[in-house]
């Protein structure tokens, strides 16, 4: 069953290996454990609803309870402790557009805020309701997850907007199509919510982000039903598709997904490769993305990255003759691993590797073949599971992306790391700071950067901890031409660094198209635009 | 020097050969010769200029003769016949942002039109200026052409917004890069240009279309500045880019453009195949599209364009055993001819013309190596100029564009055509319709079609015909779900079917950004949006 205080499903559990545990005591500390509340205890807490009876609307307090936050590390600090803040007054499950329609004039009939919500697993407080005092109703797609239909010349398949990672997956493969959209967040997080919030998936290079694979679809709004055609590209003015993507619930609520899908490839493979220094793995990425060598992922760790990889890895005595063997060949110490996928049909593939290992090599690649890039592929979506492993050890975990143009990829990583690493030196704290490039296009690239930290003695501590960290890092983005989401959307906790990048007009601009769509601001208010 | 009542540099001439002549003959009737009106004749007619001085206007009457019409086939009959109708009052040719924010000013001041001018190559009425009481400016950008910047890393070029593609090219070329971006009108339509209009490229399969390549710039508009800064990508928002890209000059004027450019390719080829019928031919560009062969071009003609291109070409006796090599080898009458390209270094070409021969085989196409690639290549923005040798032939020529997905392109083509090829039925006169695909996508295909009829017995006939006719094909377009254009724009000839495919929630949207930018309409009104 799905945790209703962290990631995933309880029957996975991702533990952190007693070396790794060590390995972060050294860097940051031994770990500092605090207790959790249990379900029961924030049951008790849930409020009366405000909300009158509706036939599609749950008002049962575990309902609320299980939609009141998302995967971000506030919340689950804040799902740990207990101490949830707000509850949504009630949950609605539409299984229709019709019924979502519904839902939207009862809202307006009632004076309500209506929360759009997908898999739940924003991480930037897309899906927290706020104190307000109209009543909040949570309007979960989890019922309109069918595949409707598949053009099967067209390569288009419409969905509802609440199919997750795998229902998307197992409805696609069960006709010979994938959609190649692979967030991390892909067990939970669905379609709707991929498009709402831009997302991007760990195979764009091949399948491109969500903004290639959105074809057209439904979007019901308070100003009523927009719907938007497909057509594999038009210069018919504005893209309407680009208007709502990115919305993130702000415009409407997606009530039909059509999306591009690709016939399964003949064969695909992940190889790993370490690169003897990050300034010579970063010039060979580049160098890849600008070639157009046509791989399906690439995803370069930084050293430290590298480094603490093969810590947490299991099997100690293989990752040492490995080091050992790579050392020889010239990747010693500030290794940097670089793992990358081809996809398609075996002439293609073959094509692909050939240009990617001679590239590579030009830059003092050594290649160790498909072991390691299997362990990546067999562990894709673990990661998020790993955060309950760290704080079991007494160990905070949080990430945070960007993208920049090549020309301050360097730059801006190094400021970011160091906002972090100094981050909590006042508290006397170590942080350990670590990143990858995962997403990478011609012009940049993508950053992703993870921050393990103690949380101190009490929850408290832990938020203050986090605040101080997250804030000091998206300063550093939004001051350093960096975009302040890369994948994650803005939600509320990237609203307040946005009108640097958007400037004052761009500004203006999203607030007349929210005032146009939800001119009396029902819809997720706070999110996107701080109002 | 550019001709003031057509297309291009008067010193290129294509005329029409003598067995072309014939054959159209044979197929439409031979031709109708009508008068064409002198420069004199015409500068004769136009009216004082109703705007005061200002020293970056000008208020010389060829000025606003050369900017008062651009190249569809009513404002080549405007030209032709003399009978222009209205002309701008006078002509801008700002040199700097600043200077363009003082135009605006100024427009706002003494309650003007403005229409913002790139090349002057519209196809769909974006530049006309209408009846008005107000007085009419037409800004043009012309003098904002250079290269401003290169980042090297990020391969983004910036721009003044009126480089036209020679301008763009060369200034690239001069330093080892490419934007790739080639629309048939590429000598003369400008960056700004081709953002404003959502513009595509003979060469889109590799380098995208605009929507690709511009990758950030500046807007100015009556409400301020737009400044978009420059990301690979980014999930913070929807995305101000997209917003831009297809306003048609109707929420501002372009001030800077930023783009993304590629290394030249070590090498470029272009083939040519023939495929023996019009349904396998579809099948294979299709196959082609979808499997992801990393071509830079493809093109399809139908059987008819097939036809009609070997008939144009020079060389009868070359083309004659050309085809009966084809006809030996399965493709006789009514094969199609698909030209390729592929463009990159030595290695990945050699790959993709391995999938691409491999593939077509497969569907039957008879290979003819380099020689009919080249000439497409040499060949490629002269069509624009065959409008004379037809005219001077004595017919009228034509040519739209819509896109739709793979499971309806032979439906919509099929419908496109016969809408045209009976649409002077009433009249008693032939049409010649011929189609190619010239932009493919996993999810379907431009369709690109050109009409041949002949002009009747004065101006106003030939206009009535062609009113006929474009109206009949954007019906069709519109109601087959078809896009009411891929790559020329809304403009005003569009602007009626354009609800169509945006929905009324959607127009609505539209005409609130138009509202937001350009609160008292000065913009040139009617493009894109009717008011």
């Amino acid at each position: 069953m799905r945790r209703w205080n962290g990631w995933g499903d309880d029957a996975t559990v991702v533990e952190l290996p007693a070396h790794g545990e060590a390995f972060l005591a050294e860097l940051v500390g031994s770990g500092q454990l605090l207790a959790d509340a249990s379900l029961e205890q924030v049951l008790a807490q849930v409020p009366a609803s405000r909300l009158q009876a509706h036939p599609l609307i749950c008002l049962n307090a575990e309902d609320r309870v299980r939609h009141a936050r998302g995967q971000s590390l506030p919340d689950w600090l804040a799902m740990r402790s207990g101490d949830f803040g707000v509850f949504p007054d009630g949950v609605a499950y539409p299984e229709s557009a019709a019924q979502v329609r519904e839902l939207l004039a009862w809202a307006s009939q009632h004076d309500l805020i209506v929360i759009p919500y997908g898999g739940g697993t924003s991480v930037a407080g897309h899906i927290n309701p706020q104190a307000s005092n109209k009543p909040v109703l949570t309007l979960s797609l989890a019922r309109m997850s069918k595949l409707i239909e598949i053009d099967h010349d067209s390569l288009i398949a419409t969905f509802g907007p609440g199919a997750n990672g795998p229902q998307v997956e197992s409805q696609l493969r069960a006709q010979g199509y994938t959609l190649g959209h692979f967030p991390q967040s892909w067990e939970l997080s669905t379609l709707g919510g991929w498009v709402a919030s831009r997302s991007s998936g760990q195979q764009s290079l091949r399948y491109g982000r969500i903004e290639q694979l959105f074809a057209g679809g439904k979007v019901e709004t308070f100003a009523g039903t927009l719907e938007i055609p497909t057509f594999p590209a038009s210069a018919a003015g504005p893209d309407l598709r680009e208007i709502l993507m990115g919305s993130e619930g702000r415009f409407g609520i997606i009530s039909e997904v059509k999306v591009r899908i690709t016939r399964l490839a003949e064969q695909e493979n992940f190889y790993a490769v370490f690169l003897p220094n990050w300034q010579q793995a970063l010039s060979a990425i580049r160098s890849l993305a600008q070639a157009r060598v046509p791989l399906s992922m690439l995803r370069l760790s930084n050293a430290i990255e590298t480094k603490t990889q093969l810590a947490l890895a299991g099997h100690p005595q293989q990752i040492a003759w490995l080091e050992k063997y790579l050392a020889l060949r010239g990747a010693g110490e500030g290794k940097c691993m670089l793992t990358f996928g081809v996809t398609g049909s075996r002439t293609q593939n073959a094509a692909s590797l050939k240009q990617a290992k001679k590239l590579l090599k030009s830059f003092g690649g050594v290649f160790t073949g498909t072991l390691l890039g299997k362990k990546w592929a067999e562990n894709r979506f673990r990661f998020p599971y790993l955060r309950h492993g760290l704080w079991a050890a007494g160990y905070a975990v949080d990430t945070l992306e960007t993208a920049t143009d090549w020309s301050n990829v360097d730059n801006l990583l190094n400021k970011v790391e160091t906002s972090l690493r100094t981050g909590l030196s006042e508290e006397g704290e170590q942080v350990h700071v670590f990143t990858h490039l995962s997403h990478v296009y011609n012009e940049g690239s993508s950053i992703y950067t993870t921050y393990v930290f103690r949380p101190g003695a009490n929850y408290a501590e832990a938020m203050a901890r986090w605040q101080k960290l997250k804030h000091a890092a998206s300063l550093t983005i939004a001051e350093n031409r960096g975009t302040i989401s890369h994948q994650h959307g803005v939600g509320r906790d990237h609203a307040p660094y946005l009108p640097v990048e958007k400037g004052e007009l761009g500004m203006a601009t999203l607030k007349a198209l929210a005032g146009h769509f939800d001119p009396e601001q029902r819809l997720a208010p706070g999110v996107l635009l701080q109002d």
